[in-house]
């Protein structure tokens, strides 16, 4: 039998490329943006530059400016992107000083208080026929950010953990999002995708929430609390996400994404 | 103010290409399959030969062969496509002759008996390291639908009706692919996307219900009950999808998606 490796349609890059459940949003995201020349482009939150690397390889004419809040991030972006420029910025009250093509943010928005009225208002600074493009987790009602809540609450740590919640902001149902835009906009295209990302196990699952969702909670506990808090969360983790029959687990995750041009 | 037509980064062509809901969910599969060159590519239940073009366009170097049940259909596919081929094919039974590299289907294997078994075996058909990549509407629960099947057995008309439930097949939850299809794949993607069609008013959703779920019903119809079925419609959709501030209804439209490599 031929290998994989031999077929005819077989690409190992490619397949590398989208077998990577992390950076899928972001490459789904970039897809669906209909411009094909921007001159002024924003990544809002870049992060360490993974999002800013799909622009720069979706609009190579462009001219890419990467935000973020942490300068350790910012460090990461600019050893990784050197032809892209990266500056510090509080996306709660920064505004483009020129007219933007395309403001683009993946997963980002969640933790930027008062979201809706800052999307408002980068709706508002895009020049005309502009892009804004926003991907945000939509995950709060999943079992496995459920658990975290129920888990925080029932235990001796749950009046410090009260705090831990609020970080996240709320995401509003699609109709609220094009609302808040359509005043501005010549084409509102509003979609949600529920990723099913296929994890070796139940801890896998806790590994991947140790990187996003319990890091507010377990920056708040003590060694021993934080064994506890995950012993226990494992053990729920794996009553809520039963394996398939080869043993996986499939890590259901919604997100909301948002794709508006300016009038 | 500068018009949009006048913008930098705005492209018409791109406009109306992603502006158009009705290919959008073909497009979205075509851009997951992770083949760089598929030599044998089928359409299976090509229609008109809309998905055909996607595939053409993304693989100009492939044999592309569409395959559907209707002599309209195909008809109309051989004009639209003069360089592909099209052929004749129930899809409850077709298998390849030769091992293909890439049998591609949107929204089509909802209306095909025991479907999971025909993916199961189209599957095995595969050459190793070929995709199989299929998507079908997963909208069943979704008020425009729910909606018909009330109206259908609250009527006089509520026997004779009765069978045309029967034509759409129930999609199972994503688990369920992902066990029937893994045992012989290196690689299973599963995923729903939920659109969000912005449409004119809550008689462009009976508009869009026409084409596809209401026709095996009108089907069974005569004029004068016809009209009273989609008067009584018309009201409960407009109860059920509220307007948007601008007078628009979004009409929520889930998906289900899979992509799968042959071991």
């Amino acid at each position: 039998m031929k290998s994989a490796a031999e077929a005819p349609g077989w690409d190992a890059t490619l397949y590398l490329k989208y077998g990577d459940e992390r950076t899928r949003p972001g490459r789904d995201l970039v897809a669906q943006v209909p411009l094909a020349d921007p001159r002024l482009v924003y990544d809002l939150g870049c992060g360490p530059g993974n999002s800013t690397a799909l622009l720069a390889e979706r609009f190579p004419r462009a001219e890419i400016i990467g935000l973020d809040s942490s300068p350790d991030m910012l460090t990461q972006a600019r050893r990784a992107l050197p032809a892209a420029r990266f500056e510090a910025a509080d996306l709660a009250t920064w505004r483009p000083q020129r007219r933007a093509d395309l403001l683009f943010s993946n997963a980002v928005f969640q933790w930027v208080p008062n979201h809706r009225h800052v999307l408002a208002a980068l709706m508002q600074a895009l020049a005309s026929g502009g892009c804004l493009a926003v991907q945000v987790p939509d995950n709060l009602a999943e079992p496995a950010q459920v658990l975290i809540r129920d888990i925080a609450e029932e235990g001796a740590w749950s009046k410090r953990l009260a705090g831990a919640e609020d970080a996240r902001q709320t995401i509003a149902a699609p109709q609220a999002y094009y609302d808040l835009l359509r005043p501005f906009g010549a084409r509102i295209d509003i979609w949600q995708t529920i990723y099913q990302h296929a994890l070796a196990d139940a801890p896998a699952i806790v590994e991947w929430m140790k990187a996003t969702a319990l890091r507010p909670y377990l920056a708040l506990l003590d060694a021993a609390e934080t064994q506890d808090f995950l012993a226990a969360y494992t053990e729920r983790i794996a009553g809520a996400y039963p394996p398939c029959a080869d043993g996986k687990v499939l890590l259901r995750f919604p997100r909301l994404f948002l794709v508006a041009i300016r009038a």
